[in-house]
């Protein structure tokens, strides 16, 4: 398959306009006072369903019909996907399976069924998900909607990256960094091919959290490496277990890099986005935040644009992290 | 002295222009559907030092010079008020002395100090705040910024009004209802003048929390009515006695009502805007979502809009709210 290019993010963003949420790009004068430089955060948390992740589903989904696709559409996902699918799948009148980890987030869990999905649940550490989900397929004739290694995918989370191009530029800022969390690397990849087509020289950095760092280790070596283990972070969105084909290419044709932080960065980081932003982040998509609260990406007084990526988190987790437990 | 102008206001939102957030007003897919109208949701928590109190503060203190002004500025305050005031004043490089309860959150208390300002503390329910504040400002020769009952203070929150009207109009919608917090009366008099400037048929609400619901009485009995106690509400924001003669007369002028809710609407608002908004809302702020949620204010199919005031909240209190205790 071919990697989605400029024309079909822009296509894309065409056909979002009208359902999805145009988040903010959010300029942070206490960031820009503490880390000395400029800091643009683009609100993904305040997309449908809680994340960037309805961009993709809805690009994809939204050119199947009905008459044309009576299996309607199965995933399979740790979460947010799920929700971005089962979302755009109802705005379409489109049945809607999503397999999906007993150690999910509940609350993830909850809200698949809540936007009219069946959910299949399986057990991440010793079923084999790609196997469920070829045969809910297989039985139901439903359309897979996969979650990274796509070009509709791809291409619509890399309407973030075209909005915060359009929405710094309105700013009179031009961002010389854009980091956002990776996990198959579908935003990073979409992102980069628009951030760079916007401006050449930014240096987009894909952040992941410790122990999951196969996109940054695959960049590095020059081919796909994958994570030892299949779970154990705090960043359940992020725990895809190498980058994909077609994200890979995509990011090493955009020269990006990767960067690593560890969970009790992501502790802090959200922390920080409670107390002094006042927005609720994810595990997963706080990892940005906290690359560069931490120093693990240096600002050196660039001016920066940071994808917040999601914020479907359990509220008991939230509480604990509040309480610094 | 005068009742603010839409003109006076519109002079505010110049001063303000290079230095305050211009916030998000946020479409709500979910509130829609949940209600059965139009929501949108302008997001003061998002405003400099997390509440609207920026905007009144910097509008008057703007204009002082440290010349001119040797002795700063004085304010009493519950946190909000004092924050907007230091970071104000901070920028004009004058002194700022904050007198503030000793009750009050003690994240409140901590973001004072850290903007630079001395902070004085009282007994809420047993010294006499007004005297405290008189003796400072005497012993300093400082400025008096009034929390509320102030010309220039209620044209810059009204810059609230201004700025969710034209968000709106390019939204393509029209508020019928337009809801804010209320606790002295500056925010809800500055954004009725500026909302009804927009639109004369709009209906403007102060929503106050229970036992606090003095401009509800006032506004319903046609004088300045006051509060049985001074202290015992979660909306530690809302708690000022009575409101003051010009934001009473203001809101007189504009026909604004007053709705009013409890205590557990707003827990429950503020979990509704973390779980489904990803945002954070404190007591205070979250009074206008709580008066929607539980049906207090009907929407029937109306176009509503809602200042989510200020989202300064202890992590403790938000975490065992969220924990729903």
């Amino acid at each position: 398959m071919p990697l989605p290019t400029i024309d079909d993010i822009r296509a894309a963003a065409e056909r979002l306009r009208p359902h999805a949420v145009r988040t903010p790009l959010l300029e942070s004068n206490r960031l820009n006072d503490q880390l000395g430089g400029r800091v643009l955060l683009k609100l993904e948390t305040l997309q449908r369903t809680g994340t960037f992740k309805f961009r993709g589903a809805y690009n994809k989904i939204s050119r199947l019909s009905k008459v044309a696709h009576p299996g309607g559409v199965v995933a399979a996902s740790s979460g947010n996907h799920a929700q971005g699918v089962a979302d755009a799948a109802r705005m379409m009148g489109l049945a809607a399976a999503i397999v999906m980890p007993s150690q999910a987030p509940a609350l993830k869990i909850a809200r698949t069924k809540a936007l009219g999905a069946e959910v299949i649940l399986y057990d991440r550490d010793s079923d084999d998900r790609e196997a469920i989900f070829a045969l809910v397929a297989r039985e139901r004739g439903a359309v897979m909607v996969p979650p990274f290694d796509d070009p509709e995918i791809m291409a619509g989370q890399g309407t973030v990256g075209l909005e915060l191009m359009a929405q710094a530029e309105a700013m009179g800022a031009l961002p010389d960094l854009v980091l956002a969390p990776c996990g198959g690397g579908g935003l990073i990849s979409g992102v980069a091919i628009a951030v760079r087509a916007a401006n050449p020289k930014a240096q987009v950095i894909a952040i992941e959290p410790y122990g999951f760092d196969d996109t940054t280790r695959s960049l590095a070596s020059g081919r796909i490496e994958s994570n030892a283990r299949p779970s154990g972070s705090i960043c359940d969105a992020l725990l895809s277990p190498s980058p994909g084909k077609l994200t890979f290419a995509a990011c090493r044709d955009q020269s990006v890099t990767g960067a690593v932080v560890s969970e009790q960065q992501v502790r802090q980081a959200m922390r920080f986005a409670f107390q002094e932003l006042k927005l609720v982040v994810e595990p997963g998509g706080a990892v940005g935040l906290a690359a560069l609260l931490s120093g693990t990406v240096p600002l050196n007084g660039q001016t920066v644009a940071v994808v917040l990526s999601g914020g479907n988190v359990d509220p008991g987790l939230f509480a604990e992290i509040l309480n610094g437990s």
